[in-house]
């Protein structure tokens, strides 16, 4: 992905994130996974910097919504060990989107900071 | 285990999982828990990879399928505890069988990339 | 320190590297030495995230540049133990600088990609 | 990089490691940097494991022989401490390889087992 693609995903999750008044991060990997692009609003937690890059890092590589997944993956003690089992990076929380390209995946974005439910919307807007 | 057994159970498990549509990561380890053979079909998602070696090395420490292992456990909470105390290495989800040779554990293979069923599947197709 | 501050360095930055022709990959962390913002330019490697993330995270917590650190430092083998201590975030490598704002420290950028003189200038000419 | 590819690079790096009579392991990693497939030889050691497939993550991520890597970097306590911002993932010792096709790096091989030049060797002929 280009960085000014990951760079548009941003700022429109940015806009969704003020339009609902909550300070969000947002990270944008390629489709290995990898840190291309990362903003963590005024007002954002420190705590929240790990979660938005996992969640990007799931996204990407399942090529599914993070909501999406968990929903197909269900028990939460098994959601759990896959987190272990991956040193943090598969993430089954709602706020992973994945960043399409002519019909192919190169990416993904991860939103962290507010309400499962909010960080979703954010993904959401973020990708369009 | 020799490699060419270790290759023999991957190409097992890679049979079956063609035979049912499902991309698959597939991982041996020795007797040890270390990996030494691998393959990621593909169309498979990295985020297996990590799990798939988890449930080879539990498998090969357990000397159980981890499909038996789970219900041996329980306790989900228990389950996702071992998982955090052992840096995600024992991963009690089915897709973990171990390998034998003239009766005895030399290691085990680990499946990943389908749902605990198709991994469980998969991972007895591969050891025979 | 403020969102926007941390991308105006990035884009300081950015333009000193495409002056350069160098694709680089710059991390903004605030005082804590945590992420405030990202970007890895068209052509930059992945290699490059922790070490662009370890440069700056040392700067902001030393006050220093690092390539003003590496010279106080001086010995080559307590640069080595330094980094390990301290799980590679203590990287004493030219290419991290502090941002100041009205005399004070509030974070820093770390510079990866290039050599090492590379990678200083374009901190430098980051923080302005 | 297709599957098939992966084990035809693992394939050719046998064949070598055996005409020289060293037991290597062998790993391939896709444009992401993340393991495809894997063969430890018999008689390798497990601790060969994590440094192949750190060498082929290197080579994958910096698109160049670790060799020449090593060469471009120089200063040992610099290549100590990208080994610790890394976690150990940027590895600059000789035994990595880019895999092309149609002219663009889709992975690599990385082989260890021997000394350094015998594993630059036959990192050389598994991408051939």
């Amino acid at each position: 992905m280009k960085i000014e693609r990951a760079f548009e995903a941003i700022a429109n999750g940015r806009k969704e994130a003020e339009r609902i008044g909550v300070p969000m991060t947002l990270a944008v990997v390629d489709a290995g996974g990898h840190l291309i692009a990362f903003a963590r609003m005024d007002g954002g937690s420190y705590l929240t910097n790990d979660i938005a890059i996992a969640k990007a890092h799931t996204a990407a590589g399942s090529k599914m919504a993070t909501a999406d997944l968990e929903q197909a993956i269900g028990a939460p003690h098994i959601v759990a060990s896959l987190s272990a089992a991956t040193d943090g990076r598969f993430l089954v929380i709602p706020g992973g989107a994945p960043i399409s390209e002519d019909g192919e995946i190169v990416g993904a974005i991860g939103v962290s900071g507010g309400s499962a439910e909010q960080d979703a919307q954010v993904a959401e807007a973020a990708v369009g």
